[in-house]
């Protein structure tokens, strides 16, 4: 898979450039969402172009998810404090993580030292990929705009097919392009909005099953038992 | 009908109370979501309440629409530049109107007269009026909040039935409290949300019919044919 558009907001660039984990994050999303490939035995991504709406995404959703927990360390279903305490309301967030800085501080001054641990040292990253309609894409949206505004999080990502790639995949799911005008209602927030594609389009390889069909029934890391410390 | 919830954001509660214009607004939209009673020989609002989803949204909505367009003459369905012009992608704002005060000027200076028209004696108001899901509804408010973030619209108004109510509605129709956790994304621009509630509940009422059963083909007051002129 490779990235082919993307919307950073000033916020978020600012982020990229002065903070290493920040910028750590947005590398392990980058790398997550370009590892797949197809068929199994490819070294790039390449679509069954045959018909519209042919291929599932739920599938590339899950490839990409695998590694974010895998090799990464990201958990999955993190409940916002102001959905689930506050509101009693509203569903997790897709994916989470928490970066937190191997650099040693100088433990002389015990509050600067706390300080900087609760608030300097750790960054939180939460991150949905899109794989409903428009109007959810709407939904996922605001709750990492919340996330940010309650500073439940410091750094919020969508990850969506191009157009091009969606046109070819379950009928409905969103595209970058059609969130795009929406985009601006994060501006002044750090958001990054990332449109993926397949590096190329075939009609002789398979079909990506929809739904959850030919998925391994893997164990997903869910936040949840972490925080439990299961 | 009646209202029984709001979340009136502080802006919006600034012009209420300086602004006649835009008070006029918020009274046309109270008064057309009270304005539907049921059944149609009562004078109050009754839903059947024999067992959940056994009535249908729209004909309350249209209810709502038709006073809003015959009696306070509003317009369905108006565009908004940036997603028609610009974004060339998404729908148009369900009701709108433009109020334009009566009031005359000094004319003497022109230019003083010119921005008086331009800018201050014209209030734009959109409202949506919620029949679909919950993240049908995060899209509606992300409309209304692009159309006041480029300056559009001057207020927006978003009308939900309370969940007691929604209860007997159109399956997952969205209601008032399931939005409200978001509501504070709308801080900082004027923006209304209004949660109706039928005055009684009965079990020997007539149902309301689903869909545009039962309703009659009136035609609408499209924004389109009022700016052709029509």
């Amino acid at each position: 898979m490779k990235i082919d558009k993307d919307f950073i907001t000033d916020e978020a660039k600012e982020l990229l450039e002065s903070d290493n984990l920040i910028k750590q994050a947005y590398e392990e999303v980058k790398t997550s969402i370009c590892s797949p490939i197809w068929p199994t035995n490819s070294n790039i991504f390449t679509i069954n172009n045959t018909e519209k709406n042919c291929n599932g995404v739920v599938p590339i959703k899950e490839l990409c998810y695998t590694m974010l927990e895998d090799t990464y360390n990201w958990y999955r279903e993190k409940p916002l404090d102001v959905l689930k305490l506050e509101k009693k309301k509203g569903g997790p967030i897709d994916v989470y993580k928490e970066f937190i800085s191997e650099q040693e501080e100088d433990q002389d001054d015990l509050e600067g030292y706390k300080e900087f641990t609760q608030d300097g040292n750790i960054r939180r990253v939460g991150m949905e990929f899109e794989t409903g309609n428009i109007s959810s894409a709407h939904r996922s949206m605001n709750k990492l705009l919340l996330g940010l505004k309650r500073e439940e999080i410091d750094l919020a990502i969508i990850l969506m097919p191009i157009k091009q790639l969606a046109y070819y995949l379950t009928d409905r799911v969103t595209n970058f392009e059609e969130l795009e005008p929406y985009f601006e209602l994060t501006e002044g927030q750090p958001f990054i909005f990332i449109g993926f594609n397949a590096e190329a389009y075939a009609p002789n390889v398979p079909l990506i099953p929809k739904g959850k069909d030919g998925m391994s029934n893997r164990s997903i890391k869910k936040w949840k038992e972490k925080a439990e410390g299961k």
